[in-house]
């Protein structure tokens, strides 16, 4: 567990430090020097007196007690060396950058294992094995270039894998993205990623503390602990865009060879990372420009001014961010004519607003004034700014500058001119700033925040249910799929609506229970698994003698105990359901019926326990949702039951966690009801 | 029309040339010069007898006679010079880079007509006006920087936007991308982008031309064109890929404003390129990774090996190449084996083949070759291959140079550490090479490219239809929608197969005309434009005193001069309908009926004319496509017939170019028979 031996150690011991900065325990003392670290610092290398000019001991007895121990010697050393710090020099804080544990093998998780026992026997904490490192404030502690500068207010990086780590930092100092803590964690064999957000959520100081948090994670181990400390990290004011990788069957099978990875679907850590208001990427450039887009002022609304000499660029934006559900609205009215009055002739303001260009610097300014103070549609600018290497554009980019430190609106700036203007614009980053090369780049990250939503609240209260039936038939029911009837009891029980439904083994019993039941009904076999694969489900059923002739038919499939009859519903048909992955809570799923899941997968998720608006969300980002609301004549179902049938769901398997897969197929929608129909349980124990 | 005076001149005037080398005319000259032009070069500026050292005339009667003309003066004085140039001074290329013409209001849109009426009068040819120039390989004819050095076989870029291609060619130079020929068009009032492929087309040399063509078009003003010779170019070698801005309402209203461009929707354009078999780009960077994969060797087939020492971006990357339609197929067997026990121990090489951090340049080697010798099944390399700051990785990226050039199977190098390996990616570049600093953005490309289809083949025979009787109802039809017998003659001649229909207007004369016709049948209204919103469809009529009874409420709906009875039709319900976007051959579409168009937007579109393959592709690229195999227990319709119907449309259209827009909606698809219900065709003349 992160403690503050790690982040802010007095003392520090190098061991397998060397004189060949070449070698990873050689440029991690060289990184640790130059970085400046202001504690004591030791090397362990018995092969030297003194390393890098700092003295060397031949043996870890020998060292004066440690807060932090850097190991960079072989794996099968690093068990009693850890075991010597931990007992005899109070070393309460471990990184491990060699590889060769888990990773490689048996032995290799032995020692591991034994490792991790070792530090949690102290209360320590354990970074790596496997890993690149830790930079903190007080310290340098990664073998690998490049070490970005300190920057209070810059991004925290927590990678799973080094390499990457590395790559995109590199690539973020590209763009003028800076860095602040970086933590490397390997085989995360007590430390993972969720537990550094724990520490980051426990101590957050927005005022201090750095407020954009970048992950690259190749596994979530602990998904609750993430969901519920990225959520508060947001809540307070921090900002965390994730890439999860190995999120198709070839990725994840890449990402199984490359860390172990344990699979998760797609599906279910979306819906993890909108739950938390983390925004999802893919790339590393992705994670890029949004962690630019978050240093820059918070995107209040959906309508961009864009600002450019350079046409083509925002003709190409438009298209992006239309497509991304952002929106580009006409600039007119006497202001707007007021502020052409100040361009040149041939400029357009209707939005994009074009200067054309010859467009200045003294103009660029009027245009920004205007959109922040005039334009009150407006909620953001992005202004697009190369040069065609005529002109020196520092003027412009000085005055651009000043605007994105005094402007309430966010301005993000695309300067395109990464060969003609590499000189101003290497002096715009100076000054604290990024850009971002490419304005669709830009266009698409921008919709991918602003689509993502706020962290949901920690405590979400689920609707009323009889949590002590569930529980009655849950622990009485053993593993696998329930009986109708358990099945029955659970749907009830969540106050789910179900279709009247009898069943009896008797002709005779089956319509004396009938009573008047309108026909058309249908007939379902009771026994058979898959009752349609058996030919077991008959419908339109017009009146009691074809009933009566289905009855037989029905009776004479192999399994069959029982026929259950159900009026046959006429509405749309929909669909919810229930998929639990290992160590996630609940995903719960709601769609259309038949063709919209068969066929073309149209399927929301989210996690539970589901709130009003998450299953209002849910409803509306199904493609199909028209048909809820009712289209081409047709009347729809009620959404709001609908809602509320996707919340009973997510209330029946808090009570009942053991369900592993559920599936209620179809109900049937109106405008008054919406009625289960068919449904299927499977627990695990 | 491009001619020879415009790409090889033997001599050239520059026209409002300066000494000031940051105004345009200045800039000009400079490049002209620096660019080592190798014909005569004068310069009219009456304030100068030299500039830069050039002879300057003060006037353009004193000149002597001169191929190429390149104005940099206001637009105003541009029509009388070019008169004089044209007429007197055996003038025939001309590049006007000044602004103030057609984009600026309605005079600059006179001197543009009587410009481009001298220019053709003499057969010239005219580029822009309102451009940055163009480039070829005997002079630099541009105003701004950079100014690519000439590569043969570079790529050729032709672009509507000036600053667009500037930003363009800056990107590419960072990744490697090297240039040709660049021509902007800006207003293009002679010269588009189809006339200068056009050009390339019938001039094509595959042994000395430049094979990759890149174009940034705000407007598609001769489709036709475009698709000839854009295909024809593809067919004989070269390579394309196109960005078509303004593809959204917001974007098309951006380049609007900007170039005055005529929206063509998404859809249109994309169906075009298609059948041109050109690459569709929405970015610059895009269009740049595309023309980066395009300089490698062709991608074959699916199958994708990805090297890498860095498994982080082999996961993203798989994860990329999964989502896009590509493979990342395993790795196993003997020969694999073999290859393992000449990495280090814990590499993979299941592929991802991670061979380490520690992972040596021999061992790239060794890896590449068994991908390219003895894993047949792989049809291309990606190598992920950066630095972590420890290790120089020129070696490494010398053998990546090697088995560049020399293997058959296509490899493509991402190079992320743009900052540790700053220096080795610069020597790697020199080398001719072109690195991807992203492997998710490169996996996206590739997909792209791969996803293409190959050009359709020049003449498309449609099916035999009876074009005669197709003329008949044409010829004699007023602008607007057609009757309803004028739409069946149209369907009968086409040899669409529609329901049978019944017309009459008494009762007596219906029922004699309907015989034995099966019930249920459907009754609807002739007269009223919008059926459905008239009430005027009734279906599920069971016997004939139905029929009666709903003949009489009919007949009293406004506007109703008969009824028409159809049997009721059982099916998959289909959709198909044409649109016609000005300069644009006909759009032929296809889809599911019902919500799959209205809800779902679920439809594949093809330019006119339709070949059974195209046909067969746009049916296939159906979301809900299994629907009509056959899902769900149900049948699905006869593709077959689905195909053949598409290709009947599009014969239908290209005998009667007057339909601008036609609907079947639906047709009703069965295993046997796919039959029209509805139709709905409007034209004009």
């Amino acid at each position: 567990m992160i403690n503050k031996q790690l982040l802010q150690p007095e003392s520090i011991v190098v061991i397998g430090a060397s004189n060949d900065i070449k070698k990873p325990g050689g440029n991690m003392l060289k990184n640790i020097i130059s970085g400046g670290f202001k504690g004591e610092l030791n090397v362990i290398n018995p092969k030297e007196e003194k390393v890098q000019h700092i003295k060397s001991y031949t043996s870890v007895h020998e060292i004066p007690k440690t807060d932090l121990a850097i190991l960079a010697i072989p794996a099968k050393y690093c068990p009693e060396t850890i075991k010597i710090l931990a007992e005899e020099k109070n070393t309460k804080a471990f990184i491990i950058i060699s590889a060769g544990f888990a990773e490689a093998g048996e032995e290799g998780k032995m020692w591991e294992q034994e490792i991790e026992k070792t530090v949690n026997s102290v209360d320590g904490c354990l970074i790596g094995p496997n890993c690149i490192g830790v930079i903190t404030k007080n310290y340098k502690g990664v073998f690998t270039a490049p070490v970005p500068p300190f920057q209070p207010k810059g991004c925290d990086l927590i990678s799973g894998s080094g390499a990457t780590a590395v790559f995109i930092m590199e690539a973020g100092m590209a763009l003028g993205v800076s860095f602040a803590n970086v933590f490397s964690t390997g085989n995360a064999a007590q430390t993972s990623a969720e537990d550094i957000l724990e520490y980051m959520d426990l101590h957050f100081d927005p005022e201090v503390d750095p407020l954009v948090k970048l992950l690259y994670l190749e596994t979530i181990s602990d998904p609750e602990k993430l969901l519920k400390h990225a959520s508060s990290l947001i809540k307070k004011g921090a900002k965390i865009a994730a890439i999860k990788a190995g999120s198709t069957a070839e990725g994840s099978r890449a990402a199984t060879s490359h860390t172990g990875a344990i699979a998760s679907s797609d599906m279910t850590v979306r819906a993890l990372f909108n739950k938390a208001g983390i925004v999802y990427c893919s790339s590393r450039e992705q994670l890029l420009s949004v962690a630019a887009i978050f240093n820059y002022k918070k995107l209040q609304g959906k309508n961009i001014a864009i600002i450019t000499h350079a046409g083509g660029s925002a003709v190409m934006l438009a298209d992006q961010l239309s497509k991304g559900g952002l929106k580009v609205p006409e600039i007119a009215g006497p202001d707007a004519d007021k502020l052409k009055s100040f361009l040149y002739p041939g400029s357009s303001i209707a939005n994009p607003i074009d200067f054309l260009a010859t467009g200045t610097a003294e103009q660029l300014g009027i245009i920004i004034d205007y959109c922040e103070h005039k334009f009150d549609h407006i909620d953001a600018m992005v202004v697009v700014f190369g040069s065609a290497g005529l002109f020196d554009v520092e003027n412009v980019y000085n005055v651009l500058s000043v605007k994105l430190e005094i402007c309430n609106k966010p301005i993000f700036p695309v300067l395109p001119s990464v060969v003609n203007a590499q000189r101003e614009i290497q002096s715009f980053l100076k000054k604290g700033h990024i850009h971002f090369p490419d304005e669709v780049v830009l266009g698409k990250a921008l919709a991918q925040v602003f689509n993502t939503p706020e962290p949901m609240p920690e405590e979400i209260s689920v609707l009323e249910i009889d949590t002590k039936k569930i529980r009655n038939v849950i622990d009485s029911a053993s593993e696998g799929y329930l009986s109708t009837s358990q099945t029955v009891d659970l749907l009830d029980a969540a106050r789910i609506p179900r279709v009247l439904e009898i069943v009896e083994n008797s002709k005779e019993k089956l319509f004396a229970a009938m009573g008047t039941m309108d026909f058309p009904v249908v007939m379902k076999v009771v026994g058979p698994l898959h009752k349609s694969d058996a030919m077991g489900v008959v419908m339109n059923i017009a009146n009691k003698e074809e009933a009566a002739e289905t009855f037989d038919i029905l009776m004479n499939i192999e399994s069959t105990t029982a026929i259950m009859v159900q009026p046959q519903l006429v509405g749309l048909e929909l669909f919810v359901g229930v998929i639990k992955e290992t160590g996630f809570k609940h995903t719960i799923l709601c769609g259309l019926g038949g063709i919209f899941i068969e066929v073309l997968n149209d399927v929301s998720a989210g996690l539970s326990p589901i709130s009003k608006s998450e299953a209002k969300e849910m409803v509306h980002s199904l493609r199909g949702y028209q048909l809820i609301q009712g289209a081409r004549g047709k009347k729809g179902a009620n959404e709001a039951i609908f809602i509320e049938i996707i919340q009973r769901l997510s209330a029946l398997v808090e009570a009942a966690p053991e369900i592993l897969e559920m599936d209620i197929n179809p109900l049937i929608g109106t405008q008054r009801a919406i009625t289960a129909v068919d449904a299927r349980i499977r627990i695990g124990k």
